[in-house]
């Protein structure tokens, strides 16, 4: 039977200063959960204050997106932190973004890793990893363990997180193609992204409504248990991809709900 | 009559990674109030967790002491922000250390602008500048009005964030001198600081004590109103001058406590 | 007479990272002079590769633009630098784009300040920002001394460069209005910039044939020497202009060349 | 037989605005070549400035010490950059500097690459990192081939270089206990670093006369081939061991040269 409801979470609030990023005047209307970048990889306090404005009027949760402390690469070269540096990393993120929140009159009520951040922390290739998982798990803890986490679906952060006593939402890839482990298949293979929107909702709504994805290579993960799907908004196409999942999710009665 | 109790504020957290600058363990056990750096002048995550847990251990006033995002010039160098930009600026440093202090169990309960945006906020040469003050005052209402501002004393700031209802402490200079309006002499002139540690308890105690300046000229401002005064901690000669204040205040009976 | 050719040049290479900003392969090729940030206040070691070699394979002149250190403001803020830290932080720019330069078999021709900086550094509201203009006259004179400077038509800052034995070229504006003194209106003002282009063409004509500027106010300024028009490449719009005005001067026979 | 001279490098410059950090007026009087921060992981235009004339007035070799984009992890974390991305903020690095040290009437002598940067480019664990020392070779051929390398001695890295056609020079660690391979004892493990004078010199003269290192594990590398020694100078204690370094060699009538 068909899951009644799924959650659309997106990366905003990439802008800063002069530079102006994606759209998310547009995107913001089809989703219901927004990962807010923090200032470190992208964002800037002005930017941070006009998304999570934003956010708040069209109803979307409000999300800590902490990354790297590294603009130039937008998030999206690995760093090497310590687990002490990385917790404190976060704790400033969600801390600076939960202030502009409170200005607004709103709340911030999830946490997603951005970019390399996210993927050291969830692809866990080996044991010594670990470490920035617990990281962002701790700071969750002592901020506010009320706060819920995105993370990989069926990941071992998630894993650790719920160990911790947090909730997490397991998160899928509409657009991306993936191992039988569960993992992504790699950006640098071909096939690793989807770009046909009709095979994008085609995938979206097994994963969804019959609870499976069709691997790369053509086997089966079954009983997949997401919580929420992860789409883009930085381009005109994929915009439009957002919207095309929206409409293929709810002409089939399923709901765009936070998780 | 004497007055029965000061406060002691003095900037701390000013490390920067693998940059140590200042005697912040020592200065602490003498201090009741600490203005932190929030990591957009000086401080990052880990030295303000460091900090921050540094004050609650000695019982000493978590303070939020944002500054213009330029760590190179220490914040020390005026840098023309919007009220808007100067406005979010705040309420995102705030938020940051908010979140440190709560992750240590802690709180933040006073907010002093650092260096050229302290100066460039409260030393108002002309109508204009107003925007600054007014940027620091909303954003403490906007992210909690029960946050103290310390403000320059008898300045104009001071009267601003008071008309918007907010609780401001008067502070001053114990080694600096001043001008028969109130201003600090300029770091330009000679005299303007005072470097003899007699001298320095001397002026302390006549304001604390007798609620009087006695000015560069020789001229005296009466029945001054001091909630605070600055010392400093970021050289050896000026860690023994907080001692010698804090021994010279307690010898007349004047507790040190915050403002 | 008119004149037979003038420069056009441009501010090119403020992307930065994952942001994308201007219109630069097409407006290098109508401008004869890029002036390309430098890492300070946009632009990074890839974009600056990039965007040099772009103008070398399009035989544009380069320019070294440095900025402030503040990327979030764009260098559109000032920032109130000491005379060194600005001679300073100008030739760590100039070397930071030269050696781009030479890596790519090309050289640096020529320096413009940017933004908040170039308006400090021209626009002397008081004898005391003649610092900032002697700054950046002996960054070049030490660098490189046959490195020719941009300055504002008239300013005193053309004058100090001169009176250093460096080469300044003036610059005008095609699309601002100009005041009787030969500042520019203030943006702030209705009318300071001019959006139509058959009126700014009109305007660069007058300029560049018969040598005057018709003022805001109605007045004439006569007899103008100027050396080099700027253009802006970071719109659609101003890359139409961009064309309109090289269009313009093309068909009175005045040749786009480098000062 | 003994070989009659040898360089001290050192890493200096390494201070930032307000953060002072190192013995670099002391230390200076004892090395041959000093490897210069260039404002990435440490330094600034002004530090790079003072250092740079240091260097001049000392006779000491002056040296690029690229290094990382990451002040706040003084360029000792691992940042995932790519080849583009390593060689371009290499030649902007390299370039600011010789940029102050031509201002100065200086030459950039050599480059050695800073911290985890350094250990990257050098310690290749895997094929797939030869694409940094690569990138840095490239850089340096780029900009002007003339300029020497310092690398590990005996590292892939030395080799990759003088495939290009680059000089290298070759260095060894005063102060580190060495595996048989040749590379660096972790920090992690015990007697990683040699902390007594006596031993550290007597190392030294092995190393410098009869070339040759005993290991870690008592075993001996024979027949070595060193340029310069690596020697620090960022504490007191590692002043002290400069000069016993220094004195030691002398007393052998090893000169201490550049390489």
């Amino acid at each position: 039977m068909a899951e009644a409801k799924i959650d659309l979470n997106s990366d905003l609030g990439e802008s800063f200063g002069r530079y102006k990023l994606g759209y998310d005047e547009d995107v913001m209307t089809y989703i219901s959960s927004a990962n807010i970048a923090c200032g470190f990889h992208a964002g800037d306090p002005v930017v941070m204050d006009y998304t999570v404005n934003l956010a708040k009027e069209n109803g979307v949760g409000i999300g800590a997106h902490p990354g790297y402390p590294d603009l130039q690469g937008f998030g999206r070269r690995s760093l090497a932190l310590s687990g002490d540096e990385a917790e404190k990393m976060v704790i400033y993120q969600i801390g600076a973004i939960q202030a502009i929140a409170k200005s607004l009159g709103a709340e911030v009520r999830h946490v997603k890793a951005h970019g390399a951040f996210g993927n050291d922390t969830q692809q866990l290739t080996e044991k010594g990893q670990e470490h920035l998982a617990i990281a962002l798990g701790n700071a969750v803890k002592k901020v506010d363990p009320s706060l819920k986490l995105i993370g990989f679906m069926g990941s071992r952060a998630v894993e650790i997180w719920r160990d911790m006593g947090l909730e997490a939402a397991e998160e899928i890839f509409a657009d991306r193609a993936y191992n039988p482990d569960g993992t992504l298949v790699s950006r640098r293979l071909p096939g690793s992204v989807i770009h046909e929107p009709e095979k994008v909702i085609e995938r979206v709504l097994q994963m969804v409504m019959e609870k499976r994805i069709v691997c790369h290579d053509g086997s089966e993960i079954k009983n997949i248990n997401a919580d929420t799907i992860c789409v883009h908004s930085d381009t005109v196409t994929s915009l439009e991809l957002v919207k095309v999942i929206r409409a293929g999710l709810e002409e089939k009665g399923i709901k765009i709900e936070r998780f």
